[in-house]
């Protein structure tokens, strides 16, 4: 838990027919077992009330008018923002859900760029439906970077559970361009951040990086391609010479297997799919992600609305409540080095 | 452990100076536990002696004639196949070893292919060692096929652990390369090879195949790559028209999540890593390569040649103890179907 002196963290809603709402109040219930630091939910007072009550849950809300009064509210009851509201429909997304969901990430994140929360968790939001709102971001992590003045390029994602943690260094791209996207400028620019954040975030004094190849076997000596000799090594070499703890690149499947996972803090990965598979496969339901390289501190839990399930008491709380231990352990890193 | 009346396994030593001979060893030492049906290895009597004595176990050895001596001979010694040997020089690859090892690989498949042996379970060797020495396929995999006069696109990698199998469609490629080698015909090809060996080899009636997509978020409808819908899914559509169970393509991340496992008998990935990611995060020291498509049925545990750590008692016998129990399960469903 972060110390008592820390500002609450904002929780955005998420889209209001999503897991976001009944998860929220669920991490709520669970907050002294789980040993959270005081949160507020950012608007949608209804839409968490009737959430609540189909979880089955007695939740107590309370509004408040500013982010200072969470604080004394949470022992008692889930401190909720006064704000705009919808109705709650789960499985059923729809434009004013949409609207609500985009208005509570705008206000969440606000909070933590003028300090009146020590961090944001953003609930999980179903990006096709934001777009028809206008949304532009091709997600929330670029979204918040934009909010705090920041390159989307040095706004980068982690994905962090209990038993690895891990960062793809290309995201949302077809597979297809994924070789011409890497460069050694990129994979250079995108580690030196996550050492930075490993040291001021996470409290490691030498992280260890781990960086896997982008072809089967490391490229096998140049005879299944050459990006590992031609564009990884390179940049490795240079963040060594930084004094960058920077290892590989390994071929990819090794990584991941027991006993290397224990060599390393982070694995640095080329693609979306390299970084996510292995996460899932472990540590499904209490995958974390975290944004890397922002002035304000940005976690979301790494799963979608799934709408499917929504209202049915299905959803598990488990990456919600890790992304708000998360948040306030980098919150109170941050703030007491 | 198969049926008495089945021929025996032929196990190829590996590269000498690899893990491959005393881990062969192991296996026999650990038979009765294992619950092994009969093997013998082919040739090398003075490597496997050696590095069964460095391996600190007692394991005695017998020379045959021929493999059908083997099965009287594996309760009181581990049977040899009277052949070629070499010095043992743990973790130093030679010329001489190769040749050795090659030889091995050549005599063990041709007792499988003349039904001498029920199976063939080849040890690990080193590509680079063997290109040496003229080996010009890309693998052992694509070897065996030759020598089963398969074409090697029919001779289909599988890894099975105990945890996952998965299948990768494509292979020793650059990634770069993989897009483009992604053809609907060899999605099709390839899913109707592995429903067939699902059934004959695993006794599946039905198998379940997930298929993974190639992109992020399979696409995410075509936003970020269209290899879904333009290769993939119309490859999917003909194998359900002809009766097959195929789902997908599914977004890969979560394809490997624990609840997601339970909906699937084995997973078709399209490239290397892919596939061999989840394996071994999941199920490293018990994957086991599995041919399929193959007249005969050929193994091998799913690791290399470790020539770091030959001879000096690390190195983990579970694949190899898999990959002989794995091939005399298939042989026997294939003798009693």
């Amino acid at each position: 838990m972060a110390s008592p002196g820390i500002a609450p963290i904002a929780a955005s809603l998420g889209d209001p027919a999503g897991i976001g709402p009944e998860l929220i109040a669920e991490a709520w219930a669970q907050r002294e077992a789980a040993g959270l630091h005081p949160f507020f939910v950012v608007g949608g007072a209804g839409v968490l009330a009737q959430a609540t009550a189909l979880r089955g849950r007695a939740v107590p809300l309370e509004e408040i008018a500013t982010p200072d009064q969470a604080a004394a509210v949470f022992a008692r009851a889930l401190p909720v923002l006064r704000g705009p509201d919808a109705a709650y429909a789960p499985g059923l997304p729809d434009r004013a859900g949409a609207e609500l969901a985009l208005w509570s990430l705008g206000e969440a994140t606000r909070l933590a760029v003028n300090g009146s929360a020590s961090a944001v968790m953003t609930g999980p939001i179903a990006k096709a439906r934001l777009m028809e709102i206008g949304f532009t971001h091709p997600g929330q992590t670029e979204f918040v970077a934009e909010a705090c003045g920041i390159d989307a390029c040095d706004a980068v994602m982690m994905l962090a559970g209990p038993t690895l943690r891990t960062v793809p260094l290309t995201v949302h791209l077809p597979l297809a361009d994924v070789p011409h996207a890497l460069t050694s400028a990129l994979v250079e620019r995108k580690g030196r951040i996550v050492a930075m954040a490993m040291m001021r975030d996470f409290g490691l004094s030498a992280p260890r990086l781990a960086f896997a190849a982008l072809n089967p076997h490391a490229g096998e000596e140049g005879r299944m391609g050459d990006e590992e000799a031609r564009i990884i090594g390179p940049a490795l070499e240079r963040l060594r010479a930084e004094g960058i703890e920077a290892s590989g690149p390994h071929p990819a499947d090794a990584l991941f297997a027991p006993r290397a996972r224990t060599t390393f803090d982070v694995a640095l990965c080329m693609y979306h799919d390299q970084a996510l598979i292995p996460l899932k496969a472990l540590d499904f339901d209490a995958g974390v992600n975290i944004t890397l390289g922002l002035p304000i501190v940005r976690t979301s839990p790494d799963h979608g609305t799934a709408f499917a399930i929504a209202g049915k008491r299905l959803a598990d709380p488990g990456a919600t409540i890790a992304a708000l231990r998360l948040a306030a352990d980098c919150a109170d890193r941050r703030a007491t080095r």
